[in-house]
């Protein structure tokens, strides 16, 4: 029961993801304690140390996060929140940090929606745009938030495959687009390819695209691009296209279980998506991305950090004599002339953990950048796996 | 700009609440800093102390939060959260605690959709059932995730009037009920009213209606009332009847700014509810509630210091010769006589938050309990506003 459940809430909650061990995880409650709480009320109950963590040993190369975060300058502002009064939803919090977006985007604050998590705006947006019309979208994109549209029958992903060399056949897109599209979908990066679209390429398709219907870039990684500012469509939405570019504090800034992630657009467009997202954020929540928003050391400490990181897979992968796309993230997509799956399985004897095999693509891995130890348990392994 | 966002954030994000001073509050960012950081970092920037708790001074009594929590259980595991890596998207934590609530009610797993604030679980349940038709609902209720649904055009309500007691006039909805009708909702204790409906007549309506249509009870307050476990209609659902149950821990719990609620039905429910919603929690706020889920302690403590002052608000309004609803919450309506909205804003004068209008009802006034202190402000300065 708690398997399927977890398999469920995998499947329905969130980000498809697999997670090694989860329900071996679940069924071991009690076995530690967390550190002892003082003071008039009972300590918080045992759980296990590793709920809201990778279990011990285990390298979590599965999941594009920051294993640097939450920043410190995020944890303490949780801290402070909860001391304070995390028992009020702040809306003057989230109007603070909605101000902070809207002015390091040179948008106004009524553009900026901010929801818990980018999967929420993104969710809201595939129920506003789905009934419209088809969702087109290159054939490998973080389908997720999509995909939660189309099981509730509130839209259809038209996929386009991806071009010779694995970026986003932009030109193909182009062409399907019709007035009677309901969203073009692009992620830039893209995932799991890692892939930038060429800025200038990308900005002249979006521009064109947006002339006959919604364009949405899920920028989710741009952060960790070789130039943030030049490959970013936000400055589209003031030159009066038609685009949304949705952002999060899940990937460079290492807040997935913090859940903080919003859109930029057209006020008016704003106006809808604030209106179809669903959960108000914990003001916890919004008081860790106020705190690290613009802690430009941990963003440059942690650039560096996957950068490194990022060199070890490659010349790793490299030396083998294997096929990689040229990631400007911090994940890497390989392709290692082995099944996908099996290679998974071997990483995971070796407590290592990577992606499994995405639709038909299944000679290819996706590793993503954790702490350089664990990383370089990756680099160690991957030859023994591979039986190089 | 900002004042009209805070407004805009306010009436299509949440509550409908109306804060005292929000726009004031957010122009003065940077009067204060928090606890200093340390390390290699830069500390979280200077923020209003009062962006995430009550202006100073202010007796926030328009809110029906618990100014005792969230429970140092709640948060300890805040903190062990942020320090263990709140990196991660816990499916686990999620899983344990639907486990924990799952036990505490005699449920299974299954039947348990745990999410970002109940908010977000009774929107999902508008969307799912608005489109079928009418949602039958009393009078006065908490109507926000209703117009939520409204707001989209995915929703009506069809309200019925109170009882001549202000109760649920559980009989005339029953008549309304039919096949057709989308979904009963009520609310259990109810709000503003803070009546709990008698326990026997309730389920006995709850199963007739329950039998042509899905009938949802909003149980927010249910903690609070004089018999919880008498008053929940959760059993009901076992017995086979088509209820939703729906909790949150933004009340008795005290924690509306960490966002946990969940909702309690059929496994075949659950999953409709499940795929509806649209975040993916916090595993800060889970683990927040892992944390104080069972904390009988902190529990008991807050309904005993909740009972004192909801003694010391029903003596004042008694002695002033004033009707008052009989309330199992931790909010008092009553008819002042005069207009609602005029006493807020005298009250407002001396630092008091209390709420305004409710639709019609222009002579009554809702007020929650807060601290003991804030509580006795009220009860001073009542005869005073009122000119008694």
């Amino acid at each position: 029961m708690t398997l399927n459940l977890t398999r469920r809430l995998m499947l329905t909650g969130a980000m498809g993801t697999s997670i090694a061990g989860a329900s071996a995880c679940v069924s071991s409650v009690g076995s530690t304690t967390q550190a002892a709480a003082e003071g008039a009320f009972p300590p918080a109950p045992a759980i296990d140390p590793y709920l809201l963590g990778p279990k011990e040993g285990v390298a979590l190369l599965s999941r594009n996060e920051n294993p640097y975060g939450p920043a410190k300058s995020a944890r303490d502002m949780i801290e402070y929140a909860a001391s304070k009064g995390a028992y009020y939803t702040s809306f003057e919090a989230q109007v603070m940090l909605t101000e902070m977006i809207a002015e390091k985007n040179n948008v106004s604050p009524e553009q900026v929606v901010v929801t818990t998590g980018s999967g929420e705006v993104l969710s809201a947006i595939a129920l506003i745009y789905g009934p419209k019309g088809p969702i087109v979208a290159p054939r490998l994109f973080w389908d997720t938030t999509a995909l939660y549209a189309v099981n509730l029958r509130m839209a259809n992903i038209e996929r386009v495959p991806l071009a010779a060399d694995m970026s986003v056949d932009l030109s193909t897109i182009e062409a399907k687009v019709t007035p009677e599209t309901g969203l073009v979908q692009l992620c830039n990066p893209n995932n799991p390819t890692g892939m930038v679209s060429d800025a200038a390429t990308l900005k002249a398709a979006v521009k064109r695209m947006a002339s006959k219907t919604t364009v949405l870039v899920d920028e989710a990684y741009i952060e960790l691009s070789d130039d943030p500012e030049g490959n970013s469509c936000v400055p589209l939405i003031n030159a009066g296209h038609d685009v949304i570019v949705t952002r999060t504090f899940s990937k460079i800034y290492g807040m997935a279980g913090v859940r903080v992630g919003y859109s930029i657009s057209s006020a008016e467009t704003a106006e809808k998506i604030r209106a179809t997202a669903m959960s108000w954020s914990p003001s916890l929540s919004i008081a860790a991305a106020i705190g690290c928003y613009n802690d430009e050391k941990f963003l440059a400490m942690s650039r560096s950090k996957i950068q490194e990181a990022r060199d070890m897979v490659n010349t790793t992968i490299d030396t083998l004599g294997l096929t990689r796309l040229p990631s400007q993230t911090n994940f890497v997509y390989f392709k290692s002339g082995k099944e996908a799956n099996a290679v998974q399985e071997a990483m995971m004897k070796k407590k290592i953990s990577v992606r499994g095999q995405y639709m038909d693509y299944n000679e290819w891995t996706r590793v993503s950048m954790g702490t350089i130890a664990d990383v370089e348990r990756f680099c160690k392994a991957l030859p023994e796996v591979l039986g190089a």
